[in-house]
């Protein structure tokens, strides 16, 4: 399914997560995005302008910060605000997770 | 070949564009990332955890921003070097219109 | 005390806001990027080399950020967290608020 | 004149670095830049709303921004143009080390 090799590292907390009533949606999305990707292999295997390639990326970078925008708000309207409802340490751990997420987001 | 509804009106210059020599490396990578791109969807699709799920996102951003830098170096190095060496006021237009993309690039 | 023309429209609410704690901290921090505001003025005036000039303004966009972030879990961490535990459509409102300022800085 | 503590290891090159012609703009938009500075940190002295502070420092990092791609464009159109137009190895490196300050502005 993945291309990504710390993937068997990764937490993966059971149970529906938040962003479900949207699912459909979002993969409609990425799958644009992959679209995206794979035109922009044509274009440079078709060597087609520089500046045009990179306004394409540039395209394809916004709809890709759109998307985790998008799915950062549904995890903090579902799961943080569930955990924080919830009362304890997991609400504050959920904010502290979702801090560090926004600063990767933020510096990517 | 695309999924870019503006592309008709791309300026496609004629000639080789400058990043040749390393096409097949830059078609490589945009192939990994496309692949990034369909892990995602089967992330979602599989309700994996939204934090690991931004994660990925964040290192898709990444190499994307990878691509866009080297295309860039490439192209100053090649085509807004010999429009500038050529004299005229070709070497200006080449760096304005560099100037753009890179202001873009910051900003997306 | 402030060079926005559009201050005057911001929400001024009432009471404190969370991050008083470390109040003292962040004024220090905005000292010294004020500082380094200062400096730039100085390296311009100076005709001191443009990539140093702009080594300078990465650094200093990094500290904003870095403030940027740090305001922000303080601000989930309190505000937010505190109307999702009251209970309410108060809750929802400041998850959506803080998802916009999150938008914001990932954008700008 | 500066805040930064790594200022004694710049190079600093030796003659008019191209953006002169302009230099009174540059310094009077860093000044603004400074009074946000300024400003945000009587914000966080009043205890001023989160949101509105994290807007302002939103607007502050996109005037910094603007003024290095603003310089940045600059030195390309005088600097590299110049060093490229004269031939030889010079060129290059000046086009390298601009790559590498566009790297750090994409991703600071």
């Amino acid at each position: 399914m993945s291309d990504f090799s710390d993937e068997s590292a990764m937490t993966t907390h059971a149970g529906p997560h938040g962003y479900i009533s949207s699912k459909d949606a979002y993969v409609k999305r990425l799958r644009r995005i992959e679209g995206q990707a794979r035109g922009l292999q044509g274009m440079v295997a078709d060597e087609l302008y520089c500046i045009d390639i990179l306004t394409q990326i540039s395209a394809m970078t916004s709809a890709l910060q759109s998307v985790a925008l998008g799915l950062l708000e549904d995890h903090m309207s579902h799961c943080v605000a569930a955990a924080v409802a919830a009362g304890g340490e997991e609400g504050d751990a959920k904010i502290k997770e979702a801090s560090i997420a926004i600063a990767r987001l933020v510096r990517s």
